[in-house]
């Protein structure tokens, strides 16, 4: 892939400063970038490393003396490098058409255009867009639906009935429709409610590799559009996330849990069945919510507090031997004085 | 699937008030049951629902006037609603015999009602009962045994030698005889220590999607009958889990760790290795286990404690800069004190 | 499997105390070894233990008389146990050669003696050393490398380009080279930054099941020689980790850390992203890290504290209600005695 430094900017949108027919190779980092790659600067700190960087361009939020070659000024570098970068990504590794080393229903429908890799497993009556990639070892249940241009890595599982959209990522090894933990007690033993329901996965959905999404008791599981996942998440049966949330690796959502939209969720996060996030609320890593948590709160803890109060009570938690001390040292203090007075 | 509500009454021992040859062909909710479906309610909470359902029956706990339709009356709602949800349930999927697309090793032996998918793969001398549905991209290695009318989801893996009951249902994903975390330090190196036992799981388990069960170092991995694992639990080498206890997702036991019978044990919680858990104990969520548990003990909090005093050590917690604030004052109070009495 | 005591204590560098032809079939523990067994004693909390144990031979410390048998007298039994339990462990079970039901592109280069099941995929120009192991479900993407003696367990998934050492062990349901998780914000929706990188795992290192390694945004993520991970492990983006060190269950490490050899994490623990961490420290089960460690420090608690720091605290913190109530107390003291000053 080849491109002009004109070309870059005219797809960004941004000034070029010095020469605009700069041919462009590839991009890196400042330290790692070698001749005929594009980097980036913006963050102060690397002040050293783009004085010595070799890179033959740079992507800058305004112009910087400490480097030489040409520079294409841009209002947002960090989203500026991401689309330069997309452009000189290696495409996702496609199989031409269907496989005939993949299992495929003959109900299922499948998009002309898209690949099937040997080892593919598709159920009855599935039905699959355009310009869809499933990699080796996906299982598809029946009548599971794809929209178009997702792509489901190696390995993953998607049970039956599920809906996944358009321009879906899922990682390898991740769960769609397994059943949700769900029994009622019958003396000690414990009877399984059927879970009847489904996984429904928006348009724009990432989900990380290793990921447990349980279907529903009755209704959906639903995730919204542009929602993303990190690694080893677990989503509960009947939760709804809502649009643009940001959930980080190993994070858990008991069932009935309901998040709005924006809302960012810290790795390692566990949360309360049927508890309520409000929309852009934000949700320290780590953080143990038992109780709904408002629009736009900042919460952090187990159980969650203001994040501003975890951070003192953070610092204070390591002087309770301290407090100790002086607790001590006033008990005395006042057994002294009292003894004085009688 | 269409059942009267008397077959129905029948076959849950309820009482039927009002019109019994009402036809039902399904469950669901209060507020998404539609015509021809019954619903449930016992839980004054959904008062408002009961009143504008459009379900054709109820199950209930008692006749309620909110609800003009027949009703089925139980000593148990929530277990009778179970039950007719599982009268109305799809079936688990199945594929007619053994896949030729399945590879099955000569020597194994599989029950003739047994349902293997293609793209599983089945070891030398493996043995599987009857009514079993092994899906796509399970693998069973060499010399496992399997009883009658187990459901092996996609993608889980069990590993050579190890034994499952019957009625077992395990999860996509789940690994079953993975090697336990074993080393011994030969100066900074780490000596592997084989693991050279088995998993055993017992009749009616059921293990949620992304476990992993190890094998023993020496011996067996016991999970006895009725445990019901959710997700992404971790389960160590020589663990042994009693009856119809119940571990919730992302949990995490570590080697040697005894836990009893009817336990529950909420997500996220960790066990150190070797520790035991009495009988009916009860360890709440994000819970750190580093001691053992009493029979019946009821524990919250990292490390552990009873859960009464973990809620009040919740709460006070939030309140540690006000103690500290207090602290101070009540240091400057004495100080003026006691140059007031010098 | 036979050997004479003579033939292990020659192979381990040990001492026999009486009869050295005696023949061992096989190794086991104290109480379940049963006549031609070997066990080890060397922990005085299992006196009880050796003296009924049926076992045919003991590796011991020093010479006890609490046993009758002959000894095997080493510098360090537990050491030697696991090597003389490595001499009666099952071997590795493997497929003659590249099964014909394997997916296996025409231009990947595979060691002769190494062993592919049925339903591996192996995609282009990827390269396999001698005596690697393949289990049915594994996914090898496109030009990926693995060295020599490697093992990889069923349903395990190697994205592309990534590079795998020699002597590695990784086990069922793993993921290596899934995206790392990295999005720029525009406005509200995450734009997705490339993920250009790769995953480098060096020589024997070992993985446990489901454990995810995303591969780097630009560069590469890091594993040294002879680290080994436990069961569920997150390992994010531009992770380093040094030789040797020990990651125990379900911990999760956040991109770009950065993480020194010898290292002891146990399980739980997690990582903010960009911190460090100095050679042989040590990080407490649970443990939140969100600064960086010092070499050799050892912590533990969330966020991190020293470890004797963390013992103090976790102490008090089931003492508040008493903190509470001796404020309270002192509280009415000092205003009784304001009062009698007055």
């Amino acid at each position: 892939m080849e491109l002009t430094l004109r070309e870059i900017a005219d797809s960004v949108g941004g000034d070029v400063i010095g020469d605009d027919k700069t041919v462009v190779t590839g991009i890196n980092s400042l330290d790692e970038a070698s001749c005929g790659e594009i980097s980036f600067f913006s963050d102060p700190r690397y002040r050293a490393s783009v004085k010595k960087t070799d890179a033959s361009a740079l992507i800058v939020s305004k112009v910087t003396d400490l480097y030489q070659g040409p520079q294409v000024v841009v209002l947002n570098p960090a989203l500026t490098y991401t689309r330069v970068a997309t452009l000189f990504a290696s495409p996702i590794p496609t199989y031409p058409g269907i496989s005939d080393q993949a299992v495929v229903h003959k109900s299922s429908r499948i998009g002309r255009s898209s690949s099937i890799y040997p080892l593919v497993y598709i159920g009855e009556g599935a039905i699959i867009g355009e310009d869809v990639v499933l990699f080796a070892g996906v299982f598809i249940g029946d009548r599971v639906k794809i929209g178009d241009r997702t792509v489901i890595y190696p390995n993953v599982t998607i049970l039956q009935d599920c809906i996944i959209g358009n321009d879906v990522i899922i990682h390898s090894g991740t769960v769609i429709g397994s059943d949700g933990f769900g029994f009622v007690k019958d003396g000690s033993t414990s009877v399984k409610v059927p879970q009847m329901g489904i996984v429904q996965i928006d348009d724009q959905v990432e989900l990380g590799a290793n990921n447990c999404v349980d279907r529903a008791a009755m209704g959906k599981t639903w995730i919204k559009r542009g929602v993303k996942t990190d690694n080893l998440v677990q989503i509960g049966h009947n939760v709804v996330i809502g649009e643009d949330t940001i959930v980080v690796a190993q994070v858990g959502i008991s069932g009935s849990v309901r998040i709005g939209r924006e809302v960012m969720i810290g790795g390692k996060a566990g949360f309360a069945d049927h508890v309520e996030v409000g929309d852009r609320a934000m949700i320290g890593g780590g953080a143990g919510v038992i109780q709904s948590i408002s629009p736009g709160e900042i919460v952090s803890g187990s159980p969650t507090m203001p994040h501003r109060l975890w951070l003192k009570t953070s610092g204070l938690i390591r002087r309770l031997p301290q407090f100790n001390d002086r607790l001590r040292a006033l008990e005395k203090e006042v057994d002294e004085l009292k003894r004085r007075l009688d």
